[in-house]
């Protein structure tokens, strides 16, 4: 599996114990909220209505939805990656990328053909669903409100679904596409473990309108998501203070981020304030190097110039990122590689990225 | 949702704070392994590949599976319930009942037809896929293994698959039909919060043959199972001495609660050592009464005549029910209902029950 997040990999590759590893490899808050007292029952017992509608309840409001929509927790945003093209009429799709590459996985495991696409202005006639994330991982482009209400309407009247995937949206919680769903076949994916630095809880949702919200629900089943998951969830969605202050440090440190990663010849490539893209014309040894001092950050198959670097944890690990890109740029440069972010043209069968 | 396990029902009929009552409506063990310290990265990081397949080996030795058979672990043994009948070839399914509903409802869901059957060799001609539960919940019925073995062969030969849900077998571990998955597409699904009194972990499993399997990850997808029931799910499956010692406290405190129900006029109808069913003439009225001294237990919209006890969490709480009985048997008895447990005939459609 091609993800960040899992040092199995790097310690297969360049040995080392996880303790050894500066791990810059996904796009989760190193900060995580701290976790509330759970009562035992939250363990014990089936998870229980009460609990559920209380986390339903203050995600509604955390994620500023207006009455009308549907709103499901998942042991996941990936859970709802999954079930999505069970659930949605036969009909192919548009995958706006590269991003994200489960959701093209994940449609092509229901035998859906996949287009991956550049932007929502070049969506195939031949499609009846399209999938956008925004914004995007790993660029951090993000979509017009235009196009995505545009593209609404042009799924609507395919009889599809437009898929907007906001897992990264917590920054900017104002942009949402929320309110699309109240007149349009369109399912927002709010994730909840990447701001909240929670991933291990595994809880995400499904803003809908309400057939398709119920949809989701039955598919889902009763008890989805763990009784620790709707404590902890309920906790950190509705502390506000906390979300404000965590969006101006992660705005500070990826800052910082920038700085360090400016000394260089990383060129800016986009990212959000919870990871950086950047270009370099030799990523790859950039990345052997950064291995090499037992720091892991994200590379992709479809592109060999860019990099991704999550947040470090603390000051001492931008310290030790720092001393690891000088200490490689001192290096004598290889020959550089060529690459370029781009889609596959519209209406052919592609293979998707898995970044 | 016509479960037990979910106090709320009953606080909106009969009041009382979540602390006034004593809740017999589960099989789930009052009495939960005890939580292991759980690493701050259980919480935080994405599910790693490492701990993953270290509850996957642990389990495999739990559940005494040969090697060549695959075992899936899911966010609950629900979940995989949800998922199975969009992995199975199309085509029309029996159950054997009345046992768990959501069985049915499932099956249902993708549009086949559900064929309620009495046991194994009640299988109508025009079924592709089979469920039994074993032992059988709620009256603990054990299948006998040759009719599972003959029942594996007969869904071989119809391209479909049998599933075995082993939810409550942890209480005779030796009793699993796993085997049956090395020569034919059988799914046996077990249960990790019944026994170990941790439903809200929110995890089960899935063995069958590797084929299915690959299936059934491949429709979880990455992370499925949480971090924190990951490390959870190792160390209780890992402890085969707390299994030990707990298998003898249950049957004893099962034994216990027979003799407190012996004392009136509830009549053995089957169980396992995680809850008894009875029945009683008067079995609604003496539900109502233990509502209305604020003891919950289950009853069943097929037979009105049956009630399902689960074990009361310590001493006090059986002497309470006791008490309870006693008040209830000494009160003047109403015009008495009759009933049966049966299944319905077979290719007809019809309404599973949901107990």
């Amino acid at each position: 599996m091609q993800h960040g997040g899992d040092l199995t990999t790097a310690m297969t590759l360049h040995g080392g114990t996880r303790g050894d590893w500066l791990d810059l490899s996904t796009g989760i808050n190193p900060h995580a909220f701290p976790l509330p007292d759970l009562p035992a029952e939250a363990w014990t017992a089936l998870p229980a209505e009460g609990a559920r509608s209380r986390l339903i309840d203050t995600a509604r409001r955390a994620y500023r939805l207006p009455d009308g929509i549907g709103l499901v927790a998942a042991p996941g945003t990936q859970a709802l990656i999954q079930w999505l093209p069970h659930l949605a009429p036969a009909g192919d799709v548009a995958v706006v990328g590269p991003t994200y590459g489960e959701h093209a996985l994940s449609w092509r495991r229901v035998g859906a053909k996949v287009h991956m696409i550049g932007d929502l202005t070049a969506i195939p006639e031949c499609v009846r669903h399209v999938v956008v994330v925004n914004p995007n991982n790993p660029d951090g482009r993000w979509t017009d409100p235009v196009d995505l209400a545009e593209a609404a309407r042009l799924v609507d009247a395919r009889g599809g679904w437009l898929v907007i995937d906001e897992s990264f949206l917590d920054l900017r919680p104002e942009a949402t596409a929320a309110g699309l769903c109240r007149d349009a076949p369109v399912v927002v994916l709010r994730s909840f473990g990447k701001f909240f630095g929670l991933a291990g809880v595994r809880l995400g949702f499904a803003v809908a309108p309400p057939v398709i919200a119920g949809l989701i629900a039955a598919a889902l089943g009763p008890w989805a998501v763990a009784g620790p998951a709707l404590a902890i969830g309920a906790a950190a969605l509705g502390d506000e203070r906390w979300a404000e202050t965590m969006r101006e440090r992660l705005a500070t440190e990826a800052a910082a981020l920038d700085a360090v990663l400016a000394e260089t010849d990383f060129a800016p490539a986009g990212g959000t304030d919870l990871y950086r893209l950047v270009r370099h014309p030799e990523a790859r040894r950039m990345h052997e190097g950064l291995a090499a001092a037992r720091i892991w950050v994200r590379r992709f198959d479809w592109d060999e110039t860019l990099l991704r670097f999550g947040l470090p944890p603390e000051a001492a690990g931008l310290d030790r990122l720092a001393a690891a890109v000088r200490a490689l740029a001192a290096e004598p440069a290889h020959g550089a590689v060529q690459g370029t972010m781009t889609g596959s043209p519209a209406c052919s069968v592609t293979s998707a990225s898995t970044p």
